[in-house]
């Protein structure tokens, strides 16, 4: 059985992990800041650091595996074109990291491993099709059909976050308009509860709007789960996109289980409930949903680690 | 080699073929009228005898493969609910027909089983990922990934028709609002002509409409070929709505090809250039469209035929 370092790391925070086995718990964790803004040179010299302090000093069939932020290439192991990582285009990373350190690497899109994670090892065990969607500052997805996780042709597939749910929606962080992430993610709740606590209407968001403007989608929860009557409004509006949007892809892949991560996804019952009524009021034909369970993630921070280690625990 | 007999039926037609060997062209192929109006007992009675008129007199791995409108379970051979098919509910056609026979009998939805044919045999030939749509009366959908058919939990999946491209579009035949079929196959572009006439625009079509008021999409395909601008109108707006919801698709299974068939793919470039300008202006990143071709289904009415066929080949 391989021994595996798992990487996973994003615009905030780098988190390297050791696995002796291919399985969970790690038995080592670090985490470090990314600091983003230094170019990828020097965040490729920190990920370098970090792996090299988990490596242990025997090995046998030691492996990296590694979490990336997209779009990327899984197969050529280069990241395309990093949204939220400042001067990563066309970044060879697996041929990097594997000079470095002379053992096998390969790279995945993090949502599209996190996927691979609650799949093996969360909240979609014992399944074979599921759909993933991590909803925080953007809306990330990853899908397993028939037990394998689709990538498509140039490993660019699962952007379940960019598909159009109102053409006349605003614009997406892509460049597009009215995708799900544009109407559905973090910001999006936190832009529509502005634009009606601007139109006067009364809430408790309302002191915090007028002190600082700066309003996150986990206030508009935090209010929500009080019972305030505006933020529940924008919570529903928000979950009423997002069960719309399960329900096309329930007709497109025909899953036993949704999977929802990522800190909006936090808002627990309150984001829930509206998505599973939107999804079963928009189905076309009760045989789609009498199995199909809406779940919320299971593994919590550890799930690009844990679907890191799974890419590479084959093979 | 197995050798093989593909029954292909529909509301219309029942077509049955033999496949000496597991490729096309068929040996023999018949065609009759379903008659579905009839009942399931009459129209299962007609396959049978449609099939067994084809089985050679000496035969050896001898297999049948059945193309049937759905929702159907694939896995258990059963038609769920035929919308074409009155009566045709819960109906266990693969044991049927296995008793009659005592041979190994497959069955897929008619889509799914098209790309499967177009991928083997068609347009999609030496890809590994495509995304295939039949537009004609409804908007049926397959998808080949990693060259595997998407099937989903329940054989479900692939309803590609079925995704809303308009929130607040007209009633899909599903009972579902906004759908793909509802804007963009044939009825919708016949209603969408009828729509403008009614309004008073001028229009080659109006002579016909006057008539009769019974305009098909094939009418407006033909005034639009012909320069009809009110035509040119809606079939590209139907393009438009097509290369919406391919831009999603790409971004969903980041296929090598997208390939249309069905009647209405049948206006050719009128309908396929419209598609490709809103395919590409909607897509968030070059690299999902760099290579990627948008192609005209290539087996025609065998299509079903070849599909079921390649269906039952392996294994």
């Amino acid at each position: 059985m391989p021994q595996i370092i798992a990487v996973d790391f994003g615009g905030t925070n780098i988190r390297v992990a050791y696995f002796p086995t291919a399985e969970p718990p790690p038995k080592k964790i670090s985490k470090s800041p990314t600091r983003a803004s230094e170019g990828p040179e020097a965040v490729i010299a920190r990920l370098e650091k970090a792996i090299q302090a988990l490596i242990p000093k025997e090995h046998h069939d030691l492996r990296i595996g590694v979490a990336s932020p997209g779009p990327l290439d899984p197969t050529r192991g280069v990241i395309l074109n990093a949204v939220n990582l400042p001067g990563w285009v066309e970044i060879p990373l697996k041929d990097k990291l594997e000079t470095r350190f002379g053992l096998p690497v390969e790279i995945g899109n993090d949502a599209n491993l996190a996927a691979l994670g609650e799949w093996r090892f969360g909240a979609g065990r014992g399944t074979n099709n599921l759909v993933y969607l991590t909803i925080s500052t953007g809306i990330g997805g990853g899908v397993i059909i028939d037990g394998r996780l689709l990538i498509g042709a140039q490993g660019l597939g699962a952007e379940i976050g960019h598909t159009t749910v109102n053409p006349d929606g605003p614009l997406c962080g892509c460049g597009q308009y009215g995708h799900l992430e544009a109407v559905a993610a973090g910001p999006a709740i936190a832009r529509q509860a502005m634009g009606l606590l601007e139109s006067g209407r009364s809430s408790t968001l309302r002191e915090k709007f007028e002190l600082n403007e700066t309003l996150t989608s986990k206030d508009v929860g935090k209010a929500a789960q009080a019972g305030d009557e505006l933020a529940c409004e924008v919570i529903e509006q928000a979950g009423e996109y997002i069960g719309r949007a399960l329900s096309d892809l329930a007709h497109i892949f025909n899953p036993e289980v949704f999977i929802l991560g990522g800190g909006v996804s936090q808002i627990g019952s309150l984001l829930f409930e509206p998505i599973d009524r939107a999804l079963r009021s928009h189905i076309m034909h009760s045989a789609y949903v009498e199995d199909l369970r809406l779940l919320p993630a299971a593994l919590g921070d550890d799930v690009g680690l844990i679907g890191a280690m799974v890419l590479v625990s084959k093979g």
